[in-house]
């Protein structure tokens, strides 16, 4: 796992060197579509999550998040003329994600597949395939896989958008400048030794990685780890942070209200007595935490993209603090098949 | 809380009654409407997923949940023509939820507001009203709110279907009866006193239950209650469920794949070591679990209107159990502000 992290700006750069190419071609597939459907599971699934975002804020479009039981277990018939059916696999084969893409063709949307898996019957069966080149990952808890992903998406995104692909070209540069952050992961991930319970929490495109982070920790510290969008916190669940529930808050350095409100969300849970430790985010976000892993400032639609690595690190890391073997948890395969 | 879980039956009764006459009128709003945005927050939100799936399944339009923070933070510009917005707010005060409303007609879309606040902006300013009938309710934890919402969504989605709705008188009976496990739910809850971690799962309809009872667990009895789908469950945290962490499990009797799937997820979390508790379920469902509160026979789209009260009466009870005043929890206000 701690090797695979490693990769990740040369996997995404091999990612963007094969995908930018194809701006065009999804651009003149997504013409006249008006919503965005996501089909996946897992790490996948919260990968879809910033999908969801870009394409609602960035290209007019309604990005939604399927529910593949709809499709395969009740085989239900939408209406999905004028719909881009996204479906995201790290394998490709997992056959419930191939059977919801099928389902939505059947439906009258249009494909696009996301997979690791070049030869993957997802791929195969997509009206345009965008194959990640992440290479093999061995490691259980999905690393460079997902922030291949997150490079797929955002150029799905952002040609939608009609915007200019090409400014990630920077993302493989920063994320090499956040794995500088790995001696401070490690620090952290001491301190944490025995924490059972993380409310993992973030707003806005960071929410996807709060996601992310949260299954990561449950997989792979066996840790219960919740994982909440801002106003979730708000709403509720503040009732269990506490002097042995800590608060891992996430914010991009460059997401004006979105840094603000998790700024305010930091001082709530600390006031209420509970750890807070953050991910990103300004100086003044840091004075609001106990400790801070700091981030790249790239914009706040791209910041997804390096934000995950330091919570990669610090799970990587605090596996390793619990005498758990980050690269291979207990009960979880590779390829989970639900049907 | 406790007297309000018992005032369901007559809620939804009054509830029934004010908006099935209503059935025509939303048919009308809902001609040519191709998808179903819900714009909802915490309990509303998890009523909203039990929407998302009605409308999916039963009447062929894409369900959604919209991101609020896509309107009100990042002020997104998205074509809502031809989408139907259905807000869901227990006070319709919540300004987010009233925001996003504005936002979604401003784009495009028809608006619907489901509400327990007749006289509320977001009823005021959709384009159809749904007021739900469920009384002051004085409890913290939402319960007669979140099962009138849920009628509401039904006669919405069965309306939307061009489906009987008269068929939902059922549903106030049907309740009365599973008010009888209230003994049951009292054992479980002493044998639970001292639980900190719980997995709460289901797939299908009954996943909006799932998520709504982690919620009220979380709120009322301090437990950290992960609530996943069974795909979720099936993609990772199985992890984290294990002697000390139960699984909770919800099927409603007559939803035959579904009810499968749960039955044999049971098995697959016994044979790890984990308590197994259920919800509804059948003989086989009941045998795979080491105790189940047992649900009325209702059809699989309605079941979420009866599947929700044995977890309320257990959630009721755990509290007491646990020496917590289920009625005001800690760190919880009534109506949540998050703009």
């Amino acid at each position: 796992m701690r090797a695979e992290i490693a990769e990740q700006p040369a996997a995404v750069a091999a990612t963007l060197d094969a995908l930018l190419p194809l701006a065009g071609e999804i651009a003149r597939l997504g013409e006249g579509t008006r919503q965005v459907l996501f089909i996946a599971r897992g790490s996948s699934d919260n990968a879809a999550v910033y999908g969801q975002y870009l394409c609602s804020v960035r290209a007019g479009r309604l990005g939604a998040l399927a529910s593949p039981s709809v499709a395969t277990a009740y085989r239900a018939s939408v209406d999905l003329e004028g719909v881009l059916a996204v479906s995201v696999s790290q394998s490709g084969r997992t056959e419930e994600i191939v059977a919801t893409q099928d389902w939505a063709r059947s439906c009258g949307a249009r494909t696009v597949a996301i997979t690791n898996g070049a030869d993957s019957p997802l791929a195969s069966r997509a009206d345009l395939a965008l194959v990640t080149r992440a290479g093999e990952e061995l490691a259980v808890p999905a690393t460079k896989t997902f922030t291949t992903q997150l490079a797929a998406l955002a150029v799905l995104g952002l040609a939608l958008a009609g915007d200019d692909v090409a400014r990630l070209r920077a993302v493989p540069d920063a994320i090499s400048g956040v794995l500088g952050v790995a001696d401070a992961a490690e620090a952290l991930a001491v301190r944490l030794t025995y924490v059972e319970r993380l409310a993992v929490s973030a707003r806005g495109y960071a929410y996807a990685i709060a996601r992310e982070l949260a299954l990561k920790l449950q997989e792979a510290c066996y840790v219960t780890a919740l994982g909440l969008s801002y106003a979730d916190l708000e709403h509720g669940p503040i009732a269990v942070v506490d002097a042995s529930t800590p608060a891992l808050l996430l914010a991009a350095a460059r997401d004006g209200a979105m840094l603000e409100a998790m700024t305010a969300l930091a001082r709530r849970c600390r006031s209420e007595g509970a750890h807070v430790f953050g991910i990103g985010g300004d100086e003044e976000f840091a004075a609001a935490c106990h400790v801070v892993l700091r981030d790249a400032g790239l914009p706040a639609e791209l910041a997804p993209l390096t934000l995950v690595v330091p919570g990669q690190l610090l799970t990587e890391a605090l596996a390793r603090a619990k005498g758990i073997d980050p690269d291979a948890p207990r009960a979880l395969r590779k390829v989970t098949q639900t049907t």
